[in-house]
């Protein structure tokens, strides 16, 4: 069995996360978390939100997920959120032309390829429907768009989407987020909830689902004042796949620090190169193997025209680890951009609401502005209904070009025609004012991440098998930061003493603040290999020794290493504590306490 | 100002909610939670979540919030989850019928009535268009769906619904839930998501929104077997409007503990009788004003028929105080139902799943079982066809009534007609068989928690105004346990020592795991005042007398009295932490320490 299918299986018996309502067939792209996958999910939300959110200083919000059409207007998701639609003539099912060419040729990228050449390319390799076999070529290929529509209230006037990113409900509220940030720069807003995208044929399991979590921040920030605090992160090292080494014959990854990425211009924007930084080491901390990710640039195909620079985190889930970029199953788990105006300028442009924030001056200035004054009485009987067009010409033009009133005639253009004018009708003149400061339309700097492909890189680089006493054992390796229970406790056999220590210890431990999971059912052995497959850190048995020592003492397990220590109970939760919070290893209890050599619990 | 206008301003302005994408002119029944807001709401979910899945022993799961038509056809919802639409022939607008029933007449549930019922009283009392005043006699009323509908993947042929409610979520996969809790009744699946109700005309603000959270319980229990644990909350004393009291002319409160609701039949179930117990306890610690909340009875036609008794929790939102249950405006902000084995039923009628448990004796068991074993060769030649459907309905019959058999001939009913045969041909005997155990299908115990709701309950019953030092003030009485701010510091002035102080403040206040704001900008009067409204409970104030004292010390203020003390700066952690707790109050600071009189900090 594949890691793939082992880990869907696991997930599955365990309950991480299976395909929904499948009672009644299920439907291809939508998946229910179960107990311990909904434990693992909020557990990496709120370790997100830790780094991302408090410990960055930034505001979290909750936007509704159906928002109404001119919203995505205004974002250009109604014109250009689509995908390459193909049916089949013979068989009718619905594909992803892009995804059928990429599968059939070399072409790495073919969504940013126009639709005629994908219809050739589908052509000239003869693609057959995989549902049926039918060939593909002639059909034609149609933009499907990837929201999915609903309608507000009755009748069909008032379309509504649901989100295909929780960002927006951040940018279309941002007049009121500055109020609140006092309108100063810069400030963050997070949001963590569901997304939609209809995809046409999600194939890929929980890597793509029509619906989804997203993490996401919109870092506001002044572009030509604000800069990230990037000592905090300078140190941290990068695996870097820069858009150049892409597309070179041997590409390989760049090794850099942040501080080395910045320097040598490798990452471009100072704020992308922080996040990267800040995100590396959030990785680390949940459970991302480092020989298994990467940060991979976007080509320049990739990138939307606005986005000045963007990098994607990959996490690989097959279970190969190389440093040859092209060996190995790579998904995106988050993506970096720096979005510049263009999200709050789109929302300027289709409201009447202000997407600035003014900030204010330390002190006014005095400046100099080129203004013009034109005289009416002289446009209006020479240019009639258009007189204003010609004045409002003229102040732009001053605006723009002072040097051009510097002769005897001046021209501007008036729907699309030249029109000379004497100079001196425009009044033009050099004025002193002064300002208090100036309306700055902020930059976006957007690390957004994707939840559910977060929890399943977890499960994939959390999961091994190894053999213990001769039999295989599987286990999931998941760092105490997001593992669903943090210790398990069982008493060894039915016996109301155990039982009632037992009880004790769950209590104990669960006052310190720890998850914990009571197992009394099934033979220890078997209660050891539960909590391994659901990746509990430590467990810890109640046995006949335990009730009969004083002070009263307890095994305690490590999932990884199986290794087991007995301690006395009124340590427990201290040192248990110690070692959920990474501040020490399990190790440090061998060397303090009395190792059990056999697995003397197994009875 | 009213109070609901005023704490409608107060949550737009201070971030608590707002209506969404009013850059747009926003749509009736959305709102975005703002910082405070979400923070709140964040809160009230973990609260919840602690109460009533982790210390119920209870697990939660995350279905998507889009199901196939199917999983509706099954709950009913596609035909039944319908409210009255009235359109205005003159504007076009669009009403429910029923809520304009009840503005004009004394009815009170017209939602119950029959259509041409309300189409009469429509007529009647001569109700006119509350949009532009045109009659809307004669105007025919519609059963509108308020679901969501949108389509998954291209075409339209696969139609999905957003969720009504997030139980069916649960429900839907109870053939794999019940393998997780390993077959053994009761367990209890809880829920934490948003829902959708496509609402006709949506007026009440966030009270009644198109898209809103819910926290659901969905306790599946055995209904011969299982008993709650009621003596945990025998002793809670509830405020309980019974139906009988709402329909007598001057009903009035019974007041019970869980016990003696349950010892005199006034709550019908114990399961429910334990949650209202469980809820009312719950409510307290998150801050519900026990003067303004009440558990509500369903009068008979608003029950579904196979919920046999169903209590809403309802809080008082205007600010109303009385014993007399007509006063005030009441909200639904919680339901208890007993929903027998109705949803899990429905799900087994229309899939091939097992919504049963198999429930294995302690020891297997012989039972006496009438049995027939019907000769088809002589059905056959008298019954051709159906002669496999007389055996049926004899197989029925011998397990119905096996008295039946006891004469020389047996009568049945096939395809409603009687039919008489010779009881021999039956082959009828008694037989003993042995059972390893049985297949129940569990009952439903529901509680259902509308989040947006309780957030909203918390604010108007935190809501007051006093007056301090002669100028009125606002503050919001939030429970610590829900508060989006623990604790807020202030440097009194912008000065070097103070600003190191109050940032060690704040990190040792964080490092003890409490939420802090810190705020330099502003006079010291205008930062308390801004914290009021949030509802910090303390803030900590360092001033000049902190820095030069040895060892130093800090005021700390009490957000509802305004009383302030001055403690060292080592001992605030600990205490602030136990004041939180909700272990200690202000007061105990005020014995321990030196009072500030007067408001030495206002700058």
């Amino acid at each position: 069995m594949s890691d793939a299918r082992a880990i869907t299986e696991l997930a599955k018996r365990r309950g991480f996360f299976f395909g929904a309502n499948e009672a009644y067939g299920g439907v291809a792209g939508f998946y229910t978390f179960g107990p311990e996958g909904a434990a693992l999910k909020r557990n990496v939300e709120a370790a997100w939100r830790d780094r991302f959110t408090v410990r960055e200083g930034n505001d979290e919000i909750e936007a509704p997920t159906i928002a109404p059409e001119a919203v995505f207007e205004a974002s250009g998701h109604l014109d250009g959120f689509d995908d390459m639609l193909v049916e089949c003539g013979e068989c009718g099912e619905s594909h992803r032309a892009d995804h059928l060419v990429e599968d059939a040729t070399d072409v790495e990228e073919a969504e940013s390829l126009p639709i005629p050449e994908v219809e050739e390319l589908v052509a000239e390799y003869e693609i057959a429907c995989p549902s049926c076999g039918a060939p593909l070529a002639g059909r034609s290929i149609e933009e499907f768009n990837l929201m999915f529509e609903t309608s507000i209230g009755p009748g069909s006037g008032h379309p509504g989407y649901l989100r295909p990113e929780t960002a927006q409900g951040i940018f279309v509220e941002f007049p009121r987020l500055k109020e609140y940030a006092r309108n100063k720069l810069p400030f963050g807003i997070t949001q963590v909830g569901r997304a939609y995208r209809n995809e046409i044929s999600p194939r890929k399991g929980i890597v793509r689902t029509r619906e989804f979590t997203q993490a996401e921040l919109e870092q506001f920030v002044d572009p030509d004042d604000d800069d990230p605090p990037l000592d905090r992160v300078a140190d941290v090292s990068l695996r870097l796949y820069p858009a150049a080494e892409q597309e070179a014959p041997d590409g390989e990854y760049v090794e850099a620090t942040v501080a080395e990425a910045v320097a040598e211009g490798i990452v471009a924007s100072d704020w992308v190169a922080y996040y990267l930084g800040v995100a590396r080491e959030w990785y680390d901390r949940i459970g991302v193997d480092g020989d298994r990710f990467r940060f991979r640039q976007h080509l320049p195909g990739e990138r939307a025209h606005y986005a000045a620079d963007c990098w994607d985190a990959e996490s690989e889930v097959s279970g190969a680890v190389s440093d040859d970029p092209t060996v190995g199953d790579w998904i995106e788990i988050a993506g970096f951009a720096y979005r510049g105006d263009y999200d709050l300028s789109k929302h300027a442009d289709h409201s009447d609401d202000d997407f600035t924030v003014f900030e204010q001056y330390d002190e006014p200035r005095t400046v100099e502005r080129a203004v013009v004054d034109p005289d009416m009485s002289v446009l209006g009987p020479e240019f009639g209904g258009s007189a204003g067009d010609v004045a409002d010409a003229l102040r732009d033009l001053a605006a723009r070009d002072p040097d051009a009133f510097d002769g005897d005639e001046v021209t501007v253009e008036v729907g699309g025609e030249d029109v000379t004018l004497d100079a001196e009708v425009a009044n033009f003149r050099i004025e002193e004012q002064t300002e208090a400061g100036e309306h700055v339309t902020p930059h976006v700097v957007e690390p957004s991440f994707g939840v559910d492909r977060t929890v399943y890189t977890l499960i994939a680089h959390g999961y091994d098998r190894d053999l213990i006493d001769g039999e295989e054992r599987t286990y999931l390796s998941l760092s105490p930061e997001v593992a669903p229970t943090d210790v398990a406790v069982f008493p060894l056999v039915s016996d109301e003493a155990l039982e009632n220590l037992a009880d004790d210890v769950v209590a104990d431990l669960r006052s310190a603040g720890l998850s914990v999971a009571h197992d009394d059912s099934g033979n220890i052995g078997r209660r050891y290999r539960r909590q391994d497959e659901v990746g509990t850190p430590l467990s810890v048995t109640v046995d006949h020794e335990s009730v009969e020592e004083r002070p009263a003492t307890v095994t305690v397990r490590d999932r990884d290493s199986t290794a087991q220590v007995r301690m006395p109970v009124d340590e427990l939760a201290a040192q248990l504590e110690t070692i959920l919070a990474g501040d020490d290893a399990f190790e440090s209890l061998l060397e303090t306490y009395e190792r059990v050599e056999t697995d003397v619990t197994r009875s």
